[in-house]
């Protein structure tokens, strides 16, 4: 079965998954590149990177994945609905390869990168998103990419079978928070833990009806 | 040299210390024991109880300390000021077996209880009142105690020496958060995480300058 899967999302130890202000320059504003350099770290994203329990979850934000559901936060700056050559963060070739939706309420026409990866841009909920975007994956998983905002709608809709949270041990201050509305949501989830040598802890929330 | 330490300081997912409201019956709120459940499965707390990596930790609360310094809020639910008979939530023989200092605008006379635990009032800020602690001390550390408003105090004003944090992967959605105002806190601090197989996380910030 089609499942929706939530990948590397990572917060700073007091909740927030990007700092302030979101801008061309800052795409995490104050945080910088602080909430995902674990990542960077790693084969997946370098191939003279580390191999081991960092690269073991980071590399499986690819693996069986059809299609990705994105935040309008997630495709760009404040302001980018106004710039009709505005293509992304990614250069011609993004790291999504496979149909990517975008939720924003000025969608716009398709947009076909190298890679294999389309920009297709929606105007509606979590839920009918995700009918298209189960669709479109050909019967693969539905990644949820984020930002803190739109994930947060699909966990508060029931709509997310799987996530992978990184907590990294800093103390942002200021952003934009995940949790905001979501008392209790773990009830749904088994959750386990595991620290990294490198400092950071990887969680997964399983939903149990899910597994 | 004698350091400030807080042990077993347990918060939410989403950073919550307590949950609300607070009152006699519920002294954390919403959350009801389970921010602290980990403890209470462990031999610190039951003698009966687990001896590992849990126990380890919640063990250290006691080893070397000389006094105890805790805000208004751990001492009693709200309007305790007003009740002369209230001597606190742990019965005759309170588990500190050193003098206790409570913060709180209203001091009244010293308590002398079972054990050991003497109950001192001060009005003080955080740094007089850790001067004053210190001395009765005797050399021995001073425990910092909480709740999450007068950590905070204590961790702005950077007199914490030594933070053992533990994080219940629960996402209570209210009640005090424990990070609010301390931005990059961590700077001064060597931080360890291990996670436990009960599920919470034992995080440590050790001061560098006091190693």
């Amino acid at each position: 079965m089609s499942r929706t899967r939530v990948h590397n999302f990572s917060i700073s130890l007091d909740g927030f998954a990007t700092g302030e202000p979101q801008t061309l320059e800052t795409p995490f504003g104050h945080a910088g590149q602080r909430l995902h350099r674990w990542m960077m770290a790693t084969r997946f994203w370098d191939e003279n990177g580390s191999d081991g329990i960092d690269n073991a979850f980071a590399q499986r934000h690819s693996e069986g994945i059809g299609a990705e559901i994105m935040g309008a936060h997630k495709f760009g700056p404040p302001g980018w609905q106004d710039d009709p050559e505005w293509r992304g963060w990614w250069g011609d070739n993004p790291p999504f390869h496979t149909p990517t939706f975008v939720l924003t309420h000025r969608p716009r026409p398709d947009l076909v990168m190298d890679g294999g990866t389309t920009f297709r841009f929606l105007s509606t909920g979590p839920a009918e998103a995700l009918g298209i975007a189960r669709e479109a994956a050909g019967g693969l998983d539905v990644r949820i990419g984020g930002g803190p905002s739109m994930l947060r709608d699909f966990l508060a809709a029931g709509l997310v079978d799987h996530l992978h949270l990184v907590v990294v041990p800093i103390i942002l201050g200021r952003g934009v928070r995940l949790w905001d509305g979501l008392e209790g949501v773990e009830a749904d989830y088994d959750v386990e833990t595991v620290a990294s040598p490198s400092g950071v802890t990887h969680l997964t929330f399983t939903r149990r009806s899910a597994q």
